[in-house]
């Protein structure tokens, strides 16, 4: 009953707190809020984990001070944070003998002669809050509950460190256990845990360094990705998640249904399933009437709006069944598709190079303390790997081109290099790594035998517009095309591709009614993760991978 | 043919255009772009459309300059977009005098006896340019082409308008059609189309007026969502969207599976589904060797997060395998699901009440042209009524002192009355409309029995500390609780509901390992989408809806 006790305590006045000027707090308080309180209102409520902020009493409990009038609503503010104060330039060293609460999770607790040394986190940053705690210090007596993974509230001073880690730490005043953790069965011992044992405890793994550095870079590269798009003048389209048009290839689709769900007790019965005479699954009876998939790519979907507000994006969730336990494989993953009206390859690939540069040095600017941790310990040297990425011209070469160097080069590949194969990785890395010394290249212009049926015939005959954006290390990172706008050509490219013209009715209407030349690219957010973290197993860059015989949390 | 012609024509060098000084211009070149070109370049490329910018001579062919070397990626500019000329507060004034190209979709070609006006919109704004030709335009030998729907290049000079419905307009020099339109069969006619037909032409809905600008209002609301989180330190999760764990109750799921497809032409047969021997579905066989189901919601995913990183936020797609053919009902829509760690339910109407005003004072400040749309066209009054959000008070009311309300009002209801029974829209429309005179209402301390397994037991052992945040006209918007941090209470809980304590254990670990008291709420993305543009069915509100029978497109 720890968290119980520590609730009720937690909503007693905090202790009134001074805050030091021209601290970051004033920048934080919530800008919209209405301030004036209602005449019949008995008071306002203060956001208790703000507590550094509190200078009123705290109200009485709610259930005894309202009525049938009701009571305003309390003032929401930014919750004062670890990263707050520590993440400045001068790493807290304002806020030395100002009065802070700070509620988190235990990392470590020393204890030496006369003081004991409590590491907390409160997974706004990688850093730390040491706290600096004496017998005399309030709460002392709750001492053995100060464990590995026990939350807890701690109240103090803030004084420089004599430590070489950090320059400040908070003299604790008093300490409060808010929920205990058994230190022998929490999961998440002090010693390095193995990735592999990390995802089968994924409700956990957040707490620590790796996954919380890596949360805290996808949450930056999600949001910086958002505002190159918005800067630019993109608009935001959801594209559809179920989907009964067949027009990837149903064979890496799951299949999304109500049928099986009308099951006993003790599993689905085969003879519950709704059946047509000849034994076939009857989908007229299923939620949508028909076959219905999870969808592998929102870009037909998002051509559909660049034909009307011209340049969009999509970023969500995207599936595909394909049984590869790979670490370059997810079942689930999310991935951003813009789409450019008005636009050909050449902007196709300018696009992709300004949002990959954007996005880069967005959390190189905005994750410093996250990418030294990186670059420490998962991939030394990967800051400036992203530097490169940042500062160097991207290069384009056609994949004619491609072809040509790699004959060139003289070396012996395993995979054979012709004109009209796909080029392999290791084939890309040459060009990257060797051929162009670690410069990213987008190669262009492939064989349209091997590429999709959606992209522009060039006027070669020969090949398509399409692009693959590689970097160093990594390979393909983007893929993208200049669409095919013409309603002759594409229909021409369907039948060769033995597709159905007739379930692409409204994406060849889009031909019909005012084509224009429009190109997008695709990127696997996953994918984007690792190369910017440098984590090996894209099951480590997702919370909650999905892969083949897989799918728990 | 003509969208081929055109797309030669676009490649070609655009005319060289002046800029006027000071323009919204400087402000749009993206900013973090290499402009050095590589020495083995043989030049750079513009991004053609945004032809305004371009002062370069266009570039030969990409297939002939490049060699083995490559040659540098172009530099990517924002598209210069009728918004970006009329959506000033001068509408444009600045830019009278000076040399324009703009591509967009002909709304409206009405030939005068001297003079032609064209309607073009290009999707970045409701205002179309408006275009004037006389019979010595260049290109006016095609303007039996220039028909609603078709695309276009125009090039001009911008001057000021006599119309009233702009300031300025374009003289153009030249038009070239891009891609044509059969003005016949072009779905989308002039005279005003019911929302039930456009939906099944939801590829070319975008292109109307009111769907334009609920896409608009869509991508305004979205970002402004995020904006809000990440300005206040919440870290954006992505919670799973296949899901293995039954948490939610399966009745409303959707199955996610791949033992349909292993299917003989002309669809599944029945006999080609892995069975057990007792003639059960055999889900071992299946992708993920059990059953998975689409998430109804990511909130116990997200509160994993929280219990490391403090306040996250989910922002995805939720499914419901509901048969609801209601104007309020989605098979597939988005959810925003913030969590907030140390925190109780007095935070949680706080936060929820500041993301509501922050996003709806969004919109009125950045979306003004497409809200008077909504205002004049959807719903008269809804500036007033979304104002009202902004500036009045929220008032917070029990549950208990709501039902006591209801029974004080003397009105006769449709439902009944009485403490423990769920409130219905008819009363939760008189508390906010009447009896609160248009405010909006949190209803909070619901009895236990009528909420989910994992609100907080409140202390007077029968309600929960659960909440629902009311709108008047709409409903409610926002449904959210305090979850229950107490093991012992949790565990109770999930008894009394009969709910599967063993399928729970890594939620239950939360509570095990540092538990803290933490509260979130869930908001109907699309919900919110209809309050505020007044649209009023849901299908409406999100690009490609998903419902009983159809997931089309």
């Amino acid at each position: 009953m720890a968290a119980a006790a520590a609730a009720r305590l937690l909503r007693l006045a905090p202790r009134r707190l001074q805050v030091p000027k021209a601290s970051p707090i004033a920048a934080l308080s919530f800008p919209l809020q209405r301030t004036a309180p209602l005449a019949a209102a008995s008071g306002r409520r203060q956001r208790f984990c703000a507590a550094a902020h509190a200078s009123t009493p705290a109200p009485a409990p709610a259930a005894a001070a309202t009525g049938a009038a009701g009571e305003a609503v309390g003032e929401f503010r930014k919750r004062l944070r670890v990263a707050d104060v520590k993440g400045g330039e001068d790493e807290g060293a304002a806020w030395v003998g100002k009065e802070l609460a700070v509620r988190g999770w235990v990392r470590t607790c020393r204890a030496q002669r006369t003081v004991t040394f409590v590491e907390v986190n409160d997974g706004s940053c990688l850093s730390n809050m040491q706290c600096v705690l004496t017998p005399d210090t309030e709460g002392y007596d709750q001492i053995d509950s100060v464990t590995i993974g026990a939350s807890v509230l701690v109240e103090g001073v803030v004084a420089s460190s004599q430590g070489s880690k950090q320059k400040v730490e908070l003299k604790v005043s008093k300490i409060t256990v808010i929920g205990k953790s058994d230190p022998t069965s929490f999961p998440i011992q002090k010693k390095r845990a193995s990735r592999e044992f990390l995802r089968t405890v994924a409700h956990l793994r957040p707490r620590t360094n790796t996954f919380g550095a890596v949360a805290r870079v996808r949450n930056a590269l999600a949001y910086a990705t958002h505002k190159f798009f918005q800067d630019n003048g993109f608009v935001w389209v959801s594209s559809p998640i179920i989907t009964a048009s067949d027009c990837e290839g149903a064979g890496e689709q799951f299949y999304v249904t109500t049928l099986l769900s009308n099951s006993a007790e003790g599993g689905s019965l085969l003879k519950d399933i709704p059946a047509t005479k000849d034994g076939r699954v009857d989908w007229s009876q299923d939620f949508f009437c028909k076959p219905a998939f999870l969808t592998v790519s929102g870009q037909l979907n998002g051509e559909t709006y660049a034909s009307a507000l011209s340049d969009i994006y999509t970023f969500g969730p995207t599936f595909r069944a394909e049984n590869s336990n790979t670490a370059r494989h997810l079942a689930e993953f999310w991935m951003i598709e813009p789409e450019l009206a008005f636009a050909d390859l050449n902007d196709d690939m300018a696009c992709a190079t300004a949002y990959l540069q954007y996005v880069v040095k967005y959390i190189l600017e905005n994750c410093k303390e996250d990418m030294d941790f990186f670059n420490t310990w998962v991939e030394k040297g990967i800051i400036d790997r992203l530097n490169d990425v940042v500062e160097k011209n991207f290069i384009h070469l056609s994949y004619t081109d491609a072809v040509e160097l790699l004959l060139g080069s003289k070396k012996e590949f395993e995979f054979p290099v012709k004109w009209g194969l796909d080029l392999q990785s290791e084939h890309e890395r040459y060009i990257t790594e060797v051929a162009l010394g670690g410069r990213p290249v987008i190669i262009r212009d492939y064989p349209k035998e091997i590429k999709a049926f959606y992209m522009r015939e060039n006027d070669d005959g020969k090949t398509v517009a399409a692009m693959d954006l590689l970097v160093p290390r990594v390979g393909e990172l983007i893929g993208g095309s200049q669409r095919e706008e013409r309603l002759d050509y594409l229909e021409a490219r369907l039948d060769e591709q033995n597709l159905n013209k007739e379930s692409y009715w409204w994406y060849l209407d889009l031909r019909r009614y005012g084509s224009v030349p429009h190109a997008g690219f695709g990127l696997g957010f996953e994918r984007l993760v690792q190369f910017a973290t440098g984590i090996d197993n894209i099951r480590d860059a997702i919370p909650f991978p999905r892969v083949p015989g897989s799918a728990e949390f």
